[in-house]
């Protein structure tokens, strides 16, 4: 099982083509749900009283666990944004933590045995508070946002010294790192702690380091995209849930993880919150990283 | 041989970390050099007659064939330019056309029955001037700059008609094409005539475009980007160099080409002006693709 923390929220997101209102969202719900399609996962977060059952059914469903889950009294963490013409500039309309404010992971004792693990985006101090509770672990993955480096940024490198894989985008890796080459970038990074480094580029793929090696891929070729919005923690659950189940670290599986990772962001944003991954099927994703691995082959 | 046009100049290129005064530029000189290395290059373009000797060796000395390039009375095209402290931005200082101004490219008559052109940047009337002048011409590939959009978009696309191949930069693939997503951009591209499209994104790799399918690449990863002058014409060089060689236009030597093509860009821009190609044997050229082709494969 991989137990992962995150946010589980409503999203209202606004893109010039549609608007979807209060849907589920939130790096938690995409993570689990891009990586349930590989392993099990446990998920380790807060709701509001006002948090639909539909949304904790479909990740059930899926065989996400949920009993890290607390129901709070008051709200679910709210967001609003707006996405620009192109869908490459994205703006905040609104952040209501809410449950969030206050909020404290609890592994439940049934997950705390469990060796892998995957912070999603959350404050450095809560995903920290999260490791310490997970004794047995063995690889640990995390992300995290801009709003963390600027704010939190002791703690942030304090949660990045523990942790086995860093997973975060071009604009974090040249903040965190304070180099513009993204090469040099993860190198340094890589030299803070976390022996894996992946740097997502979004449409232009990504770069993977392990050891002295920088691996690229591009990304998979979309004349449509639709909605971005868990991009990212779709790639990190098809990253991580292939990890986890295979089991293996090696250079060889993490590049396969990799394309299992690329082609999961794909299908996440061929539609508007989590519909890119609701219609797909276990078959959709080993035909599509073929599809992939021609493309890239030569 | 691959018949080539565009420009043979004198450039001073000033970076945050050293300034190269008065070297062999241009997009013939980095196209003809890159392509010397698969196949035998015949150059049609003009230079001053204060056109160094020890330029003209250099290129002579590649088995490159100048007998196309014009000696004018005057002063060889001169450019200056200056790049940002990420060498991400390039601001012209001075573009002085000199011989270029009233140019007219002449095919030799020893090269007229030439079968594969490359159209390195010029106005595109000199690029189809010389295509009038190569009746049996069988595989054109051609390139543009963001100048000719802005200035001569008709005659540009009159040319872009003509070619099989039409190599260029993301930039000019959104503006020539009015498409923001690159993979539409791509595609409206091929129907305005070339069945082969390239669009390069620098760091961030390339998208092949042949028949139906899209095909990504990754840039090769680099620490250290010297000078990013000349990497598109070496990145051609390389691409139609090795096609030429391999008189093959098949998707997957087409795949195998844009792998030499941006191993050829990334020598280029280890080094300052031709300084990157100058030191390389063809033995490194083989060991860097075969080194590329591992670091995708997964």
């Amino acid at each position: 099982m991989v137990i992962c923390t995150g946010s589980l929220a409503l999203d209202t997101t606004r893109t010039p083509f549609k608007t979807v209102e209060r849907v589920l969202g939130g790096s938690a719900s995409y993570f689990a749900y891009s990586a349930s399609f590989f392993t099990r996962v446990g998920v380790v977060s807060a709701v509001g009283n006002d948090f639909p059952k539909e949304h904790w059914k479909l990740l059930e469903k899926k065989g996400v666990n949920l009993s890290g889950v607390q129901v709070l009294d008051g709200k679910t963490f709210f967001f609003d944004s707006s996405f620009s013409y192109d869908l490459h500039k994205r703006t905040a309309n609104a952040t209501e933590l809410n449950v969030f404010a206050d909020f404290i992971p609890r592994v439940p004792v049934g997950m705390q045995n469990e060796e892998i693990v995957y912070l999603g985006t959350l404050s450095p101090v809560n995903q920290d508070a999260l490791l310490d509770q997970l004794p047995r672990r063995r690889m640990v993955f995390m992300d995290t946002i801009e709003y963390y480096i600027q704010n939190n940024e002791r703690e942030l490198r304090e949660v990045i010294k523990k942790v086995d894989g860093l997973i975060l985008n071009d604009v974090e890796a040249r903040m965190l790192s304070g180099e513009h080459n993204l090469v040099k970038a993860g190198r340094k990074l890589q030299a803070t702690g976390p022996k894996i480094v992946v740097i997502k580029k979004g449409e232009h793929g990504c770069l993977l380091f392990e050891g002295t090696s920088v691996y690229p891929f591009p990304a998979f070729p979309l004349e449509d995209v639709v909605d971005p919005t868990g991009a990212g923690d779709s790639f990190a659950g098809g990253f991580v849930g292939f990890l986890a189940k295979k089991n293996d670290f090696s250079p060889k599986t993490l590049r396969q993880a990799i394309a299992y990772g690329i082609v999961m962001g794909a299908f996440a944003v061929s539609d508007y919150a989590l519909d890119g991954l609701k219609k797909i099927k276990k078959a959709d994703i080993s035909r599509r990283v073929h599809e992939y691995k021609k493309l890239i082959e030569f």
